[in-house]
């Protein structure tokens, strides 16, 4: 018979996730870990390894999170510009409310860690890899519709958006971000529309 | 008479400066700094103060010299569209260089320090806001010159662009940064071009 855990798993990893999130690799300890988790170090390094095992570990599952709620959202039914408006407006909101002050974790851990940590810059490309392909996609569906403005080409808009999107998150650590946020849908989203 | 430092302040202040742009606050100890600069602690203490204040004695010299360059760039006679156009294309040349896996020192600390430090926060916020107005100013020039499309308003682009700006030095982060950066600039400039 294998040994119970003494604590949740996912719970715990949530816990992390959060603490890393906050504060960053380098200034989470293992003992913020342990006392912010309530799980004893032994139990955390048996279950999740070092402390950049379970860094990673964290990361990946709010990658995961994060991309399974950007692809639900491009792919719902109707217009492809729709789809790309509601999904901009869903990450000036959640900048504009608890998230801005926090930061996406994968822009925390983007500039923290790229390019000397090889193994959290994979989650990294791989986050903002599907990011600009959902993009593609709902702009490709925007473009079949006759959505787009004529020449608009998918793929490039695409890009732009992803670059778009790293920004706000970047000034929604600041304060007084609401204007500049608002202004920058307001301007990205006049590149998708037919005047 | 005054002890004579036995250390270029200018220089050990450039040398900390590029230690942390590179590794952040919370990875670069006070040893490495003493390592790296080759100046006894002692000394290093009793000009800078602890390692916080070297911190944004550094951050602030890095954005001093960045602003005095995007000033003179932004401030260049002639096309106001033309000189947008020649400072998002200094950002990406930059960031796709040497500069794009450091990453910006002022995203850098936002990223790691805001909000919770507000000496940081000031720093950062003066230097964007340093941008967003050097931006409205050659976009207003623009306006006056009758370059930009009907119906453009400097301030709302000028936000824009601090975004896009932003953006591109997360991205720059990336490997194969170049398709993306390259994207997010020629959309962004359609934006500002009479078509």
């Amino acid at each position: 018979m294998s040994r119970v855990k003494e604590f949740d798993v996912d719970e715990a990893c949530d816990a992390a996730l959060a603490l890393f999130r906050r504060h960053g690799y380098e200034a989470t300890s293992v003992s913020d870990l342990v006392t912010h988790l309530g799980v004893a170090k032994a139990s955390l390094y048996a279950t999740f390894g070092t402390k950049h095992a379970f860094y990673v570990t964290a990361l990946k599952r709010y990658a995961e999170q994060t991309d399974a709620r950007v692809l639900a959202s491009l792919s719902r039914p109707g217009s492809g510009v729709a789809a790309v408006r509601g999904l901009l407006e869903s990450y000036v909101a959640d900048i504009l409310g608890e998230a801005g002050p926090i930061g996406c974790f994968v822009v925390n851990a983007a500039v923290e860690l790229l390019p000397r940590d090889p193994e959290v810059a994979r989650v990294v490309e791989r986050s903002w890899d599907t990011l600009e392909v959902a993009l593609t996609m709902a702009l490709e569906r925007a473009k079949a519709q006759d959505e787009l403005p004529g020449g608009s080409d998918p793929a490039t808009l695409a890009r732009f958006l992803l670059t778009v999107l790293q920004g706000l998150r970047v000034l929604g650590k600041g304060t007084d971000a609401a204007s500049r946020l608002k202004a920058a849908v307001s301007q990205a989203m006049r590149l998708l529309i037919q005047e």
